[in-house]
């Protein structure tokens, strides 16, 4: 079964928008056991849209369109939609009840563009959207040689593209094409690199059942792993994937944080809210990135007292308590200096644990002995204070996020133990 | 002149990268007077591949390739293409050499699969890749009815992709293809949504002469805008398009802080560095965002010294020196203690200028009288301390990204002064 999808927009084609829409949407294909064989990103033209839908036709079942709808526009796509289809576009009562409906919780006037919007071609079923004006259109169109090739027209407004493709378009598309079940688990990994990884877990990926494939989904810092399988029963699908994530957590125990949505914030943020721990961070080179991390995260102030970004070595010593002589004696970036950075952290924000980091974070800065890429981190716990090395590589950018999440998985272990 | 794009790549197709090397490139050939009709992105198969490479035959003229080339792959494009342009696979000793050349750098040896990536088609152009180990491609095709049909295939490596472009393949189309001479001049402005900026330079933007065009180019908390004039004289032009900045310049002083690449934490880098001052932030609402923000441009350990962030009360009292009276009378979201925040770390950090930041970052927290979104943010200079009041939106991260936003822009303003 092969899926195409077009996206309509002239901003797409100059680069004013990156098109998350089209990936997202090849993912959530991938997720329900369709697959995309095909993106086309044209421009807001009648022509070329004709063509499009034209080439799309003669290779895909089911063809996904979206943009080229929004109340600012010139409505393209509805009107080029009807030629395609040789039909014309008629008033809809229930399309316009729904604008009205909406525009009147939001205390607006209903305007005669929103009257437009509420035509729709005479031949396609609507499709509600919940979130926005202008409604979804679903075709059919009998095929050369039998069937019938679907094409389904959205808004290009993200979230309204999102919320129809998961509250109506993929089910009907699942049911109508009798998709097999479908179990995704993702495993998320951090502080190895996809190749030692993909080296570690060899045999066990080799001796994986046919029916379940894994992904490496690398990020900066981060490797997902995903599984999916495809089955007819639900239940024994389910069984079969978690017993090799379980064989998985034997192999890797050291690198996996986390499933599917997890964060090393989140993570880390749950624990210390089970052991109703609190946590500071004194960063020198992540420069408050961990605490803009853990930040992020709704609630976080019920564990998080804060942090203290210690740029200078005076800011070090008089807010943080290192001793001059230690930063003298062994430099800022060194273990001695680190460890003292979250001793006094934990014990000035009486804290329960406090993470610390100094590092070169480049591109200047390096010297023979300690090139850019350096890095300390410290952990203090009630317990114990200790600190690890890694040497990272020459971007800045990428060394502050390894720190950071190296920094939080570090963390997340000790309070595991 | 008609430009297509195609990317190769399955992980395109399955959501598992965002093509950012489409927009990029379609941003490329804006800017440089082309633009591009259509995006194809297809998957690594041969029969798909030359479906693609026939379409685009058809309605362009130039037609640029990525992806389908990298050392794990199995170089489905340069066998595909060498179908499609009927000739076949010759070693390129200068190909090979460069690949040599560039091992001998890293320290790594050369490999088996190295000498076959220095297999070319023979009626190709190679193109150098400084980057990694594929050349890039350059075949002409002759069109029915006459002219000629550029096809470029490129290494799907965005950095690689990149530096072939710029170094290369732009230069040569332009010079083929004789264009006008573009020039383009960037506007940032913030503090001020689009619609209401729309509104404000209206008649400015009507009154453009035709060959300068305006686009504007939202990012949460930013709008950016875009002047692109098009001309034979490089220099009239230059002048055309600084008179209308002036102009602007003139109708939105308060909203514009830089030009083009420009940031606000370079900017504000940039002043505090000739300033000879140094900056401190006491984050809460905020988390460490801004302190994130102005370390993550190299050398900013000239002028930044530190922050502290300050999400419990206790820290605000202990370590900035906040009376408890303030924060029991005013609470900790109020103009009183965002002032004594910013009074107390820039007399504890001993910095020129402090930025002091709180407010209801929500979803949580907010109350009737002090909503979600309400934000106080105090600036401590030399001469004078000043606080103002914001009442932004109810999403957490954009509430955090316009408050930072918004604090270096006041900086920024003090500085100027």
């Amino acid at each position: 079964m092969n899926i195409e999808i077009i996206n309509i927009g002239d901003e797409l084609l100059i680069g004013q928008v990156i098109n998350t829409n089209a990936s997202w949407m090849g993912e959530q294909l991938i997720l329900s056991g369709f697959r995309a064989g095909q993106f086309t990103i044209i421009s807001d033209s009648r022509e070329h849209i004709l063509e499009a839908l034209a080439g799309a036709e003669k290779r895909a079942q089911v063809v996904l369109i979206s943009g080229g709808i929004g109340p600012t526009r010139d409505d393209i796509t509805k009107h080029t939609l009807c030629e395609f289809f040789n039909t014309r576009l008629v008033f809809n009562e229930e399309a316009y009840r729904d604008v009205e409906a909406l525009f009147a919780r939001r205390g607006y006037p209903v305007t005669e563009l929103n009257r437009l919007q509420a035509e729709l071609p005479e031949t396609c079923t609507g499709i509600p959207n919940k979130l926005g004006t202008a409604r979804g259109m679903w075709f059919e169109k009998d095929r050369n040689g039998g069937g019938k090739t679907i094409f389904i027209s959205m808004p290009g407004v993200p979230f309204e593209m999102k919320a129809m493709m998961t509250d109506y378009i993929i089910p009907r598309l699942k049911e109508r094409f009798n998709t097999p079940y479908i179990h995704h688990k993702t495993i998320l990994t951090q502080g190895v690199g996809e190749s030692f990884l993909a080296a570690r877990i060899e045999s066990w990926e080799n001796a994986l059942p046919t029916h379940i494939k894994l992904a490496y989904l690398p990020q900066p810092g981060i490797v997902r792993l995903r599984l999916t399988g495809e089955g007819k029963d639900e239940k024994i699908l389910h069984q079969q994937i978690d017993s090799e994530v379980v064989k998985l957590q034997g192999l890797i125990p050291q690198y996996i944080f986390g499933y599917d949505l997890d964060t090393l914030e989140l993570v880390v943020g749950k624990l210390l809210k089970e052991r109703n721990a609190t946590l500071a961070t004194a960063e020198s080179c992540t420069g408050g990135t961990i605490a803009q991390m853990i930040t992020s995260i709704p609630g976080s102030s019920a564990y998080f007292k804060g942090s203290v970004v210690a740029y200078s070595n005076e800011i070090k010593e008089h807010i943080l308590g290192v001793s001059p002589e230690t930063i003298e004696k062994y430099g800022a970036v060194s273990k001695e200096t680190v460890t003292e950075m979250a001793i006094g952290l934990q014990q000035r924000f009486d804290a329960d644990y406090a993470i610390a980091t100094s590092g070169i974070a480049g591109p200047d800065g390096g010297t023979a002995e300690k090139p850019v890429g350096t890095t300390w981190i410290a952990i203090a716990a009630p317990d114990e204070v200790f600190a690890e090395y890694y040497l990272f590589g020459d971007s800045r950018e990428r060394n502050i996020r390894r720190t950071s999440l190296q920094a939080l998985n570090l963390l997340r272990k000790k309070l595991l133990q």
